[in-house]
């Protein structure tokens, strides 16, 4: 449960950065469903940086909350670098927000193939109009690898920030 | 840490109810932040019963997303059964759900009154066209509330699909 101490610390290191700098942020998630979400209303006072957020669990929804095309989705899949920079652009620009982080990965313990095995886990941070995309594979169990993506995601985005 | 590994559990139950039932559930949350939308994606396959949740963090997402109206949030407030109700109503329509759960409240450690105290946490289900709401007053800090939040919408959800 250590994971989850870790992810309340950088939720709180976050807020404080995200109130000190006026931002908005929102999050678009997939295999995390929600994780980032709950970590980033985690803070007293979170009213302040975030307003709402997205759960795209299926490509449909990913298509139609955040406008990811359906091109995309069959070309790369819904886990892959060009989806999810989709992912963030739609959710900054759904939410109205400043900034926005997209997480779509493979949480196991099925849905991986040898190109993509179980793990697998790609980012897209936005900030104004610069992208940040990056991949991780996490070793562990399903709640490992969600645990893992959530305290990644609130780390690089204070990096982004900063 | 115990809610976490009861959160677990009850997440594992109600997956297999609704796989077995064939249901399609969404969540719309205020003070939970997608804690219940990460619940209900914690198990293996659970892409078979939910694609798309609703965090709706302030009262402009909820008119935005789940079209809860101005009046209601004016006249009520964001927490109350009024709300909750038109959450509910709002996420299945918006996800084409067979049913959801919808979470308003007020976690803490500010914005409690005599009226609504801090801990003070709404909920409605719907399930077709049935609603069931119900308020709950949760006491410990603001991750408490949300944890017992979260523990009660899993628990009430598996009570009334039975």
């Amino acid at each position: 449960m250590e994971l989850h101490q870790e992810i309340k610390t950088l939720a709180a290191q976050l807020g404080a950065i995200l109130t000190d700098k006026r931002l908005w942020i929102t999050s678009a998630e997939s295999c995390t469903g929600g994780g980032v979400s709950y970590a980033l209303t985690d803070t007293p006072g979170s009213s302040a940086y975030i307003d709402r957020a997205f759960v795209t669990y299926s490509n449909q929804a990913k298509q139609d909350l955040l406008g990811v095309s359906e091109q995309t989705l069959t070309l790369y899949g819904a886990v892959s670098e060009q989806t999810v920079l989709q992912m963030a652009a739609g959710a900054c620009k759904a939410a109205g927000a400043d900034m926005s982080i997209a997480v779509s990965g493979i949480a196991g313990p099925g849905g991986g193939s040898a190109e993509k095995p179980v793990g697998l886990v790609w980012f897209c941070i936005q900030i104004g109009d610069k992208q940040y995309s990056s991949q991780q594979v996490f070793v562990g169990d399903r709640a490992q690898v969600r645990l893992q993506a959530i305290v990644y995601s609130l780390k690089t985005i204070i990096e982004k920030i900063n």
